[in-house]
């Protein structure tokens, strides 16, 4: 199996490859290095598996490494310096490139730090967890975490390609599997009923591992993302759409310190709560609501946010980057395939909310 | 005196206001603002003569102000992450505006803040040095140093609005005026030898502050740098004609230690070391040579760098982001008005004539 997609954005429009053994396939990527200098950055726990076949597939160009600790935890701007310290310390130039093997935290560090080094340099993605492959890794979204909030510093910068190779989900946790099936939901929810519906069927044939069903899941999340990232690439409208139970996943792993939720998870118990908050001030129907986090409970999901204070939650989704004008804006449900993004509810509404949800 | 000028960037295009008594004008910057919250990035020196005037000129916003150090040694990452930390703990949004107050080392900090912070926030830049408002303030090039090298961490981020009131030039230090002026003269030199000429003619009055012709060196740098950033604003080809003498330059500031010499000065002594090289490689006449070192002179600038140790200058020019495959690529003059591109020369001859440099 090979899938080719692309990202349509005029001349910086790219392709997303993916396959099963992509990884082994000697010379997938030298058309686009042409014997440049690349900077692979990876992590401690993806180099001891990924990091040697990566270089094999690179072995034309002069290849330097930096291996980052792992997690969510050190998704900041200080890591971003040690990949930006060894490309100096290496003398990379302005048309070196930047691999980045692993998952969304690997991708998000080395694809900000190839935004800003020497005001953007060209980059790669190899995602190897199923969250960077469905959705991360395509997109163009860089940035780390601040103290105050997540992502708040970062960059848009468009890779050059995506390379997803399927087989690497083999050594995926089964903890980091699910967080990635939460971004699946996700589309279904904003944009496709259908799929959402495939999804319920086929909850426990994923959580296998079925290649078929991964290389669907995978497939038509990559198609839904590039379709909205061509058409809304700096998120001025319906990209939007995508942070779905994000506001709220957002403050879940600022209050739940960084490292401990899996951003997937947080985004599962963020979704259910997004869509009891649709029900409660707009038209998603109650049945509906259950149907949600039924799916996410069969993927052992999280369904509910970790016991915090009402007024500290609500706190953190107001760092959330999606506030204007002091309201925060909502990514909100009308029923299961579409979604709108709105401000529009008495602000009374969302502090009750909180309160319910934490009392209980 | 009110000129207006426009950056053509498509849906990113921005004007460029030039004039006296700009900043007392009220209401100049309300179309652009719309009461969108601001934060105002100015320096030690600037702040206590401009902050006021400029928080009138913006009192129909919420105005938050972070005061940073003078000088180019603390053009740092650590001093952007002091931007970022005003901007989080002041809660803004992704609908904030930056306003940059200063010199071209401010613009540079408070551009690059606002081009990661939230993935890019809008920014107004207003400056108030003559470097500044000739050269840095437009164009969209943001970024900071490393140790390992001048502007190696940045992002292209154009402004929405350049406001240079000329009346803050009256506050400048002779050795900035003249500093700036070195800008001036590379415009000169890369593109319009008639305004070499005129500048010859005009030294000592524009040393002297003459408005007109302070007024007319203004709006004619920003004519010339607002065309070449309109054809190529992520400088794959002619905008890095702005870098003449910069190469050599950015190599003087790394080994004279970053705020010993302004950047125009070391851009004054780069440029003339720009000229040798040219003559000695190319065709450029030894006599415009010494026109150039003559017109130095004469604005008071440095024609000479300090004393390096010859490979260590070559090495700090190879940290110059106009390396492209180990080779430097260098901007050389054809003759007064016309300069190129080029990697086109036999790399002992760059060597070599950096140790005569040195030597004598």
């Amino acid at each position: 199996m090979l899938i080719t997609l692309s990202v349509e954005l005029g001349a910086r429009s790219y392709p997303i490859l993916i396959g099963s053994g992509l990884l082994a396939q000697r010379g997938v990527l030298d058309p686009r290095l042409r014997h440049r200098d690349v900077m692979v950055v990876t992590n401690e726990t993806v180099a001891p598996i990924y990091l040697d076949p990566v270089k094999t597939l690179l072995a034309g160009s002069p290849v330097s490494t930096v291996i980052l600790p792992d997690g969510e935890q050190h998704k900041t701007m200080a890591t971003v310096n040690l990949v930006l310290d060894a490309l100096v310390n290496a003398r990379y130039g302005r048309d070196c490139v930047i691999v980045a093997l692993g998952g969304g935290v690997v991708g998000d560090i080395a694809g900000f730090a190839a935004a800003i080094y020497q005001r953007g340099v060209d980059f790669i993605q190899v995602p190897t967890t199923l969250l960077a492959q469905v959705d991360s890794a395509v997109g163009g979204k860089t940035g780390v975490n601040h103290p105050g909030g997540k992502n708040l510093l970062g960059a848009f910068h468009q890779p050059i390609c995506v390379l997803a190779d399927t087989d690497t989900l083999r050594s995926l946790p089964d903890r980091e599997l699910a967080a990635g099936l939460a971004e699946v939901v996700k589309y279904g929810l904003i944009a496709d009923a259908d799929f959402f519906a495939w999804l319920e069927d086929q909850a426990e044939v994923l959580l296998r591992r079925d290649p078929a069903a991964l290389g669907h899941v995978i497939r038509r999340s990559c198609e839904l993302k590039a379709e909205v990232v061509g058409e809304d690439e700096h998120e001025r409208g319906r990209r939007a759409l995508l942070n779905l139970g994000h506001t709220f996943g957002h403050a879940i792993e600022l209050k739940a310190g960084y490292g401990e939720w899996l951003h997937g998870e947080a985004v599962a118990a963020g979704t259910c709560m997004a869509a009891e908050f649709s029900a409660r001030v707009g038209t998603l129907d109650p049945t509906a609501v259950e149907r949600i986090r039924q799916l996410f409970h069969r993927l052992q999901l999280p369904v509910s946010p970790p016991p915090v204070e009402p007024g500290q939650f609500l706190a953190a989704m107001g760092m959330d980057k999606k506030v204007v004008a002091g309201q925060i804006r909502l990514v909100l449900l009308d029923r299961i395939g579409s979604a709108r993004i709105t401000g529009d509810y008495a602000p009374h509404e969302l502090a009750d909310y909180l309160r319910e949800q934490f009392v209980r």
